[in-house]
């Protein structure tokens, strides 16, 4: 099979990584609905387990909400109906009966978990409300679908808060904020954050805040969101709660969720033409052991690679043994495309020295390691590869960015910055000319700008970027 | 509210228990699907763990397949759409249209599996193949729904492995059953395996092992069960393998699945009318600590109780400080019903003397720990907890066992044990006359018994269980 390159053809390239690395399998009979192997499931595994580790370390409580939401529930949000109506599935029969109310399978589970808040909630010492679920969403998808960036069963975190004040919800945001840069780091990926358009909008929310990270072909992928919703879910699902006063007063909510699109975005910004490269932290074999023999001394080498093994795992390091039957280069072949960070070698020569060689994924750099000090050294070297993958999508995400002032010559495969009046004419006259989205503004807003509208000319209060999506 | 007495009515108290400690939460507005509440959920997600560690030490791999099946797949292998056909759930719609081919939501995952099992095993080094995974299931369940014991969104594993051999399919059911034995330690629950009869099996499987335990009550709840497929289902799903000797041959296989009801069990086996009781390897909260203030040492208690927290989390020990504005005699209550093992207690006396006082929730037995080994202290009480736990549940479980060798007196409230032919038409006599289920034979066969059939008096190669159910 010959290589795809990379900057040739991303959207082949990527689907192709996934296929041969091994982290999912499309082959499933539901287009759009795919099978998590265990490789791929491993790594999203690790994932899910930072982002429960912050969203724990903060307060938050893990629940776990019914699938389907009554029809009835599910319409009382106006906008938020409109915005779902067309891409939500639908349980009409059960058994052999028809239902009297037909039941949505969660799109996001606003609708299911704010009845059940307007009976916890009933006064201020039951606020802030903080809770979070780690579960699968469904959304009938019509665009084509890829593996992690658009399926049509999703898996996602979503959390969800209540608040007694609409800037104790802000305060809720800003800590979404910082959880997500602790989250990304393990990711290796950089991103950025830029309030949405009105009309791009999460529906029923007060303003949206897009997480977006740069694919290298230049087009952007979000991979998740944080919302404030003021009172307009608490207002129609009557979530109040009685202030000092004995008044009685509808909370402030906000949400906060990211998908399996994390992983997405991880192949898209650290494979390179060999494979896939896996993050250190979600790699879900950090390092791979390979044997190599020479005449007469497999049984020796075979036990010193095993006790290598076992040391390492011993001290938490997540290490693969491959002692499979084969050469070691097309071991070597394999390990690659599926990204293990780190690889060791071990024969007659090492053990005599008392070494192991080791070769990084990340720029093929070959060493040594002392035997008796191997887990300070691969740690050591691991922490080196997160920081080499971190500052090199850095480096790919900011060349990909460029300013520009005016509507003639808007560069290709790149995310653009102008300024922008903030009026829906201009913005959507931007997009439909261009046929690119306004990201939006950043955010936290960026303090002391000044520039003009790109579209009429008129002062811009803030910049905004525009980009091609995935 | 007056407390409901275990042995009264076990239905209405373990309800008011499901309730009063916070596990679970009915008032979603559809019958049968549940909240999962903090406090219940992280209970069951120390379940999931053991079973993943389990599992994964077993070589399964963990994966995930697609909620949904297409009718056309689901309906592959005859007798067991037969079995399923009045409960599932139908997706029909999707967005504004209507679906071309249904699609069920899973009531267990075969039919989406074995499709791709088909094109996952090419030749005998694919085997075995052991894949599970941690995911609800749904079934529209027509009896009356009971929290944890018969919902229609069940929260369960499932494992599925492919084998060359019967014989080692066969090797796989004794391995679930080792596994097992493990998990049921944690959650201090003991169990029987019974053979089912043939009208009761899986369907589609060669045969069904159920896994069930005893309620206060004297009814059995199944918790769960470990099927031998044979080439049942590798028929129908074409899952082939290529021999030593190129020859393709169906897979033998098996299935193993445990739910939800694991916590309704525990909650059933271990509770008295103060509330729960938490086997300590599964409580949220292990240990709780309790400051007792007198005048003006506030100060100086809180933050002894906090060292104290901070020094037992350290050491792995789930612990939760209460330091709510509140009474200790009412912190008592709400944690004597939630269940937590044990309760440690610090006042200016004991920070005086260098100790904590204790008090176990299973016996109420009092006494002092030494501060400076509290953690060793806690460990060994939490074990004896465990211990005591399951001795005192072995201890109901026999007491509720009865031989019986006439079917006139057949006693109310037990679980009996009499020989029966085998045939199906006694079987059936039995189970309509007495208005019990036949459990099955014992798993594995008792050897050297012999007796006779409770209804035609002829030969009884083995015995069985017969009991109510939940």
């Amino acid at each position: 099979m010959s290589r795809l390159e990379k900057d040739d053809n991303f959207g082949d390239w990527y689907l192709d990584i996934v296929e041969r690395a091994g982290l999912s399998d499309k082959r499933y009979p539901i287009k759009g609905m795919n099978v998590w192997t265990p490789y791929g499931w491993k790594a999203m595994s690790n994932i899910d387990r930072f982002i429960r580790q912050e969203l724990d370390a903060t307060q938050h409580d893990e629940v776990c909400f019914p699938l389907m939401i009554p029809e009835t529930e599910f319409k009382k949000e106006k906008d938020h109906i409109k915005g779902f109506d067309s891409e939500v599935y639908w349980v009409t029969h059960a058994g052999l009966n028809e239902l009297d109310v037909r039941l949505v399978l969660r799109p996001t589970s606003e609708t299911a978990m704010y009845p059940m808040f307007a009976l916890w909630v009933r006064s201020h010492q039951d606020l802030p409300l903080k809770v979070y679920q780690i579960v699968n969403v469904f959304r009938y998808e019509t665009k084509q679908t890829r593996a992690f960036m658009r399926v049509r069963e999703i898996h996602f975190f979503e959390s969800h808060t209540c608040h007694a004040t609409e800037e104790d919800a802000q305060g809720q945001i800003d800590e979404d904020a910082e959880m997500l840069s602790r989250i990304a780091g393990k990711l290796c990926l950089p991103y950025f954050l830029s309030v949405r358009t009105e009309w791009d909008k999460f529906p029923g929310a007060h303003y949206t805040v897009g997480i977006d990270t740069v694919m290298p072909n230049g087009k952007t992928l979000q991979i998740g969101s944080m919302h404030h919703y003021r009172t307009n879910f608490s207002e129609p699902y009557e979530i109040t709660y009685e202030d000092e006063n004995s008044e009685h007063r509808h909370v402030h909510q906000t949400t906060y969720g990211m998908s399996e699109r994390l992983l997405g975005a991880v192949i898209g910004a650290h494979s390179d033409d060999k494979g896939l490269i896996m993050p250190p932290d979600i790699a879900p074999f950090q390092v791979v052991i390979i044997p190599i023999f020479s005449k007469d001394n497999s049984a020796v080498v075979l036990e010193a690679a095993r006790l290598l093994a076992a040391d390492l795992s011993g001290q938490g390091i997540r290490a693969k043994l491959d002692d499979r039957d084969a050469r070691p280069g097309s071991k070597y072949y394999d390990w690659e495309i599926r990204g293990v960070p780190l690889r060791l070698e071990i024969g007659g020569r090492d053990i005599e020295k008392n070494v192991v060689a080791f070769a990084r994924r990340d720029t093929g750099e070959k060493g040594q390691i002392e035997r008796g000090s191997v887990g300070e050294g691969v740690r050591l070297i691991l922490g080196m590869i997160s920081s080499s993958l971190m500052e090199r999508a850095r480096a790919s995400q900011e060349s990909k960015l460029q300013d520009v002032a005016s509507l003639d010559g808007i560069p290709e495969g790149r995310v653009v910055r102008f300024g922008w009046c903030g009026c829906e004419e201009c913005g959507h006259r931007f997009e439909d000319t261009q046929d690119m989205k306004i990201l939006g503004t950043p955010y936290p807003a960026e303090k002391g700008y000044s520039g003009k509208c790109i579209v009429c000319g008129k002062e811009a209060a803030q910049p905004v970027l525009a980009a091609r999506t995935m």
